[in-house]
């Protein structure tokens, strides 16, 4: 696996635009803010996940800000979002699966980092997750919601399976390419499968019915 | 001081999990989490303060995401909680004893981890305490409550004096063991004093009664 | 450029005190919290910013933690803070001066601390708008308010523009100080204009007028 190839950096780049314009609709739809508050919060949700990424990994300065593309990219999608963002009653759903295009491309991507970068298979796949929901959860503090990782249950389960299809294909010589569309979009579909049919995990027993 | 000795390993994987079971109680308590967001925020809590304590001494990938029992610990301590937190009645007390005992464990392994690294012994201390309220101030930021170690006068202050005594005791020539558990047990009694009595440090001059 | 001459701490030092009056003046005006509480919000506004910049840039353990200056000056601006911020019905503009402050002077000491470890003129732009706004964004988080840069339009963007403005200078074989001077003037007038006649930058297009 390697971090430098085209096909890693359209993975990167690829969640890098799908979060940035989830976290732009966010700030539009949730938060009302202006444009300086839309492109900063796309960027936030954009570049946290792969900042708090190459931080574990020791990887200094973080790729998502030392490799301008990131900038430009995250930037890019804040703008456009700012610009289309305006149909304000339609947003909810681009704003869900945006955020699961972008949770499934960094749980691949992080995962192939970390194995690029010689960290262990089960640590391979937590970093995926950890790149997936951290651009998210920053997005969900900074506007003061309850983070999805938290609130949702099916949304570190799929970055997590996402990861593992990865780092599974890697373990068994398959080819990078196939193995992270497999991943991307076996995390994608559980993802949405979850958004569509409101499915949460169990609750503790004996808290009976949430609302 | 070396934090490669079993000592400093059951100290701060014993911290781990006391803060696994606090953060995952805090989860069924407060938010009323599903499965997921019980141990995940139990996982957040747990491995909070040492990923920013290996974070600032550059020691990356931090120990509690490359070493695999930190993991494993803290999971399973959310796994526990879960199921055993099913009597909400009466969670309120053990969260509390929780975070105390994972304060003052990760108060002295924290300042340990930064003797052992070669910062000053001011900055170990400061370490210490960091690294003992980082995870509890991710958990109340993620679960929208004000942290604890800026609303209750006696949280930074134990962790603060924990740290200093394995310092101090450190500087004096102490045997490792007895610092560190002397320097655990002032910090836990200190903090379970405030937590009893309700102790806050003095306010502002001028604001008055807090309600 | 050079982060080890009088002049950079001279201004680090100075951002680091007006942040940490800034951030425990906010911790009495909005959350009321006792003098620990105080000093610790003072201390996260006061050291964050820095923090994450020597983070991003790899330069680990953090100057704002392994030099004991940035430590003693962040304590006392919070000790200071909390016995002069007894004139509660006064506090509001000081916090803005002081926040605006911070800003400038940590706006062009991360663009200078990017330059001298080596990072790009852009990048240098960016870790300066970094500097700037991290402190005031942990503040606000702890305290559970929407952080300045979200909200407030001219917040990042004099943050950018100090920054540039020294890079630029830098690049024009302008001296150190005449360009971090100007930098941080620029940026400190460009905030105070947005704080004294409430310009925001503009709304998403069909969002109207926000209350």
């Amino acid at each position: 696996m390697d971090t430098t190839s085209p096909m890693f950096l359209v993975l990167d780049l690829t969640g890098t635009f799908a979060f940035a314009l989830n976290g732009a609709l966010t700030a539009i739809r949730v938060a009302r803010l202006d444009i300086v508050g839309v492109i900063t919060l796309g960027m936030f949700t954009a570049l946290g996940g792969g900042m708090i990424r190459d931080v574990m990994l020791g990887a200094l300065p973080p790729a998502t800000f030392s490799d301008w593309r990131y900038l430009a990219v995250a930037a890019i999608g804040g703008l456009v979002a700012f610009v289309a963002g305006r149909h304000l009653d339609r947003l909810a759903k681009p704003i869900l699966v945006l955020d699961a295009a972008g949770l499934s491309l960094f749980a691949v991507s992080g995962a192939l980092k970390g194995l690029d970068l010689g960290v262990g298979s089960a640590q391979a796949v937590i970093l995926g997750a950890i790149t997936a929901v951290g651009g998210g959860t920053l997005r969900d503090v900074l506007i003061r919601e309850i983070p999805a990782v938290l609130s949702s249950g099916l949304y570190a389960i799929p970055a997590l399976v996402g990861a593992f299809v990865l780092v599974a294909g890697d373990q068994l010589g398959v080819a990078d390419l196939p193995a992270a569309i497999t991943g991307a979009v076996v995390c994608f579909v559980i993802r949405m499968i979850g958004v569509r049919f409101g499915i949460d995990a169990p609750s503790p027993p004996g808290t009976g019915q949430r609302a």
